[in-house]
């Protein structure tokens, strides 16, 4: 019932300080004080949350190239400008523009059985089916086992990527990136072999029914095949169908269709540093989401608390000594093109970025932040503010990844650093139309744009 | 949208081995080892979560003396049994009979307003109202103000108790600790007065219309007056009324009484140690939850992950050299009456605690754990153990609070430990009816019985 207190991570914070020389302890004592600042106006008075409300329930999904997704490129400008920032501005785009269309059903059904529908959905940027496309199925669980099958039996199926999450890895994210070979890859080996479309175990080790879209690539010289994540329950129901019945028959169509580029933009919203203009911390989100979601915790998240994290060195009266940047990244799930081209107008206008930071993990409970660095001394120079960080949960630090919107900044940024939280429940609703704002919650939102204002401040104060 | 992947905590404690010598090296390569076991088997084949669906589910809400606690006692017992302790046993306890009645209901006009109705419910153990209770509102945030309110403006009043959360805090619980003296003393405090009736707003910061009850405490020497909590936003809205017309009046109607005493029971699973079987470690939740909830997080989870340390241990072959006893306590609630029991009783036998656990702040992703002991060095030996739970997030371990349950057995045991994880979303359905099956995520729950499991792994083979 009643919750433990804890003076512990305080009293760490305090033996180093008093462990440093008099200046180095003055310091600290003002960090921690600033610090402090940061988290009162965040958890008293931070705007996150509202903020996330309405982009995900006013805007809704915004996948880019769509209507919607131009509404959120506005509400980011007018956001930022309504909060004061030194300039906003947009950096043009051109997007790819993937439509899904109306019809996406898929059963299956064996010889003599009675067809069964099947919860799907087409992964990004695949084909449509013209029609119904009917064909046998083909299960695989690596690459390996597609690789040892004879022709006879790929060619003319569907290959059915069913490699599953590894539930034993305490990271979910790790678990992930250990399956989403499968959707990125699966279509294009299961076409080199003749197959006819794709069949991919969702994305995901929750068991229920909704498909998790993502993207997939294809290879111009390769045959581009359909292909649909099934949801983790309909795809144990294909998998025990097949052990009974091999000949099972799939049926699947959809409309999906790939449509010209689309004009789009990243926003950017900077406040100049007063001491150090021309060292720049970029801070940022992406804008995108995947068209069946609301895309609350990927990454309206990510945007909101970027945005936050600027005002609320404003609004603290901490006005940061080296020139901040929060980006709402656009094209993140289906090209980065957005990252790619921020990137390159930084390198033609000579930038030098200390570092940029990325929250696409989404909103939950922080615990640090991963640096990704040519040098290991500059994850220990990050790691030196732990101290300061962990009161809060959020002193976590050690090498690890950026995200994909800085990703291109590599060699341009002294570091690139993810935003790190608690990430149990992320996957079970990413890409999926589960990922609405009532999965956010406004304490665990807030507290994360207060760390990353506050590694902000430090990166502002110190450099790398 | 990608997670970043982390080996640092690992590289942590492989640092942390070889800096130790050859015999000790080897013992914590075994720990490791055996720790990696019992994550695997949580994650891989858990039962907490089955286990506690069936509890919410089909149990539901089990207040002490109700014929579901009963239930929820047999439920305990049987599934202790399956699970194959060496000994499976009942000890009867007498606890409180407080039952809610039908009738609940409240409303505040003002002189010339219309009637509103606030959502409500009755602190655990207050009085009926004996009809419709009607009386003018004085609010008050502190204790201070109520002393320095002159008598009139108290006496056949309604006290309003709405000191919100201090929402600063990070720890939630330390914004509870910080309020709930309203709901415990505030009915006595304001019968002194001459109140007639006491209203507390709900224990939260959530903006929201769920009502949170709670036990609030007589004084046998101070007139008994009905007792409700008011949702947050019905707190809001009466004090902003007040404000506007201090002469509203309130009109409160509850059916709720207390009936005598009924037996109940501690339900308890022992297994033998197999070296040291006088020495013992207690684990346990509270089998009790309010009547308005499902008692999912509070503390359906600290039950489950109890039962599940255990079986984790034996199903991994790792049984302990201590003798380990999962208890489900009763009536934690409403009087503890549970775990004053168990002190007397194992105070009675002579038996010799090592130490007892408790998981009572929901079944979220894991932190670490909070130990209470007589000696600093004994916190310090637990806190030894951190690097080995630290790649799990459960090595944050420090001076902290045991456990209600547990508190009984203080002088008793060695150490009394909380298990400690993430509590943002803990206090938002706390005591309501929103406290169900489907706020709990399996993986967090399962990592946490294995957290649980893994100290107790540490504490038997090591001692205290």
């Amino acid at each position: 019932m009643l919750h433990h207190l804890r003076t512990a991570a305080a009293g760490l914070l305090l033996a180093a300080a008093l462990a440093a020389p008099a200046h180095a302890q003055t310091a600290a004592k003002t960090d921690s004080l600033n610090l402090r600042k940061i988290y009162d106006e965040a958890l008293l008075r931070g705007q996150s949350y509202d903020n996330l409300r309405y982009l995900c329930q006013n805007i809704g999904p915004r996948l880019s190239g769509s209507p919607q997704a131009e509404q959120a490129v506005q509400w980011g400008k007018q956001t930022m400008e309504k909060l004061g920032f030194d300039r906003v501005y947009l950096q043009e785009v051109m997007v790819p523009h993937w439509v899904r269309g109306a019809k996406e059903k898929g059963s299956f059904k064996a010889p003599k059985g009675k067809a069964q529908n099947v919860a799907l959905c087409a992964l990004g940027g695949s084909v449509g089916t013209s029609g119904k496309l009917k064909a046998q199925v083909v299960e695989v669980r690596s690459w390996d086992e597609l690789a040892k099958l004879p022709d006879a039996q790929v060619k003319g199926k569907f290959v059915f990527f069913n490699r599953p999450f590894d539930d034993k890895l305490i990271e979910p994210g790790g678990a992930y990136s250990g399956a989403v070979d499968q959707r990125g890859r699966g279509p294009v080996e299961a076409a080199k072999r003749g197959a006819v479309g794709a069949l991919v175990r969702s994305m995901t080790s929750a068991k229920d029914d909704n498909p998790h879209t993502g993207t997939t690539r294809y290879d111009d010289k390769v045959t581009k095949i359909p292909a649909a994540a099934l949801s983790t329950l309909a795809a144990d129901r294909l998998s025990a169908e097949l052990k009974q019945n091999p000949a099972v028959e799939f049926e699947l169509e959809m409309a999906c269709q790939t449509l010209p580029d689309v004009k789009s933009y990243n926003v950017v919203g900077e406040v100049k540093g007063s001491k150090y203009p021309n060292e720049i911390i970029t801070v940022g989100g992406h804008l995108d989401s995947w068209d069946l979601a609301q895309g609350a915790h990927d990454d309206g998240t990510g945007c909101v608390q970027s945005m936050e994290a600027l005002r609320l060195l404003l609004a603290t009266g901490l006005r940061p000594e080296r020139t901040v940047r929060a980006v709402l990244f656009i094209n993140e799930e289906n090209g980065n093109r957005g990252g790619i081209k921020y990137a390159e107008l930084a390198k033609a206008a000579g930038e030098k970025h200390v570092a940029a930071i990325e929250s696409d993990g989404g909103g939950f409970t922080p615990r640090g932040f991963g640096v990704e660095a040519a040098s290991p001394a500059t994850v220990a120079k990050v790691q030196q503010w732990a101290p300061l960080l962990a009161p809060y949960h959020a002193g976590d630090i050690a090498a690890g990844h950026g995200g994909t919107d800085i990703g291109p900044l590599k060699g341009q940024a002294t570091a690139l650093i993810g935003y790190d939280c608690d990430s149990q429940r992320y996957f079970d609703i990413h890409h999926t139309a589960a990922d609405t704002f009532d999965k956010v919650h406004r304490r665990e939102l807030e507290l994360g744009g207060a760390g990353m204002a506050s590694l902000i401040y430090l990166l502002s104060k110190y450099g790398l």
